[in-house]
């Protein structure tokens, strides 16, 4: 199985008349987004889901996603909003050999991709906006974590 | 500081006729590795210095990035070669804000990853060849173990 953590691209700085849940890509952040799903159709990358945290920012870098072809599922994930619990998401019901792509926040998804790997997270990924980690996992029927191998770890300025 | 982890481009494979240390790259691993230094270029990367390990593979890669103009300089550093200590680099003697690229092997180069953000190693990072793994360290005049944080992991699929 392969997990694809995308962080949401570059969105509204927070304002107090916006709940954060509600702030939207900047249309830099729009364009950089499709940009980088543009390149990731060029390696033939393609996902049997994309997850997405409920948050619009992560929604749209995840329409995103879709729109360029790179699945034809988009589901939301509770689990991938900020603060969400990995144990919630590991109950998911997926193929074991799946491609995956779970689009959400910092510091959660690096979290998140130390907790596939080491079982414990301690903030050493650093993830930027529309950057990814890939996550390698054995093919079970669950996922547990501390399992993992990370094969990708980039954000656009080196993937583009 | 920031560490540059890059694994030699492909190499001859193994013959009984051919001690291992002295296997050099075929003429397609020369040619991918160029092309990831002119990348690394491209993208202005600049490195104080080239630490290498002593096998003929990781001199000609980097030698390459040398020739690209990526550093001016370039040293040898039996640490790096397979099997090699991780606390004999950690005495290496470098400015608190350097960029350095360490050539060398795996599963060296994930195992050092590894220790540099955890304080140990379990096989948790996959480095395709001529591959690279960024490592950013807090700026003191030692470098110590287990308090880095990754900020990339990428093989020539990816970054060309």
């Amino acid at each position: 199985m392969k997990l694809y953590l995308i962080r949401h691209g570059i969105a509204l700085d927070p304002r107090h008349d916006l709940p954060d849940e509600q702030r939207p890509l900047t249309p830099q952040g729009q364009i950089k987004t499709q940009k980088v799903a543009q390149r990731l159709q060029q390696l033939d990358l393609r996902f049997e889901r994309i997850l997405t945290s409920p948050l619009v920012r992560a929604q749209q870098t995840a329409q995103i996603l879709l729109e360029q072809g790179l699945s034809d599922r988009l589901e939301t994930c509770a689990a991938l909003a900020p603060g969400g619990n990995i144990q919630d998401f590991c109950q998911t019901q997926t193929a074991p050999d799946a491609v995956l792509a779970l689009v959400g926040h910092q510091p959660d998804l690096g979290d998140w991709a130390e907790r596939f790997l080491w079982g414990q997270g301690g903030n050493k990924f650093l993830l930027k906006k529309a950057g990814m980690i890939g996550i390698q996992l054995p093919a079970t029927a669950r996922i547990h974590l501390g399992q993992g191998q990370c094969f990708l770890l980039t954000s656009p300025k080196w993937l583009l």
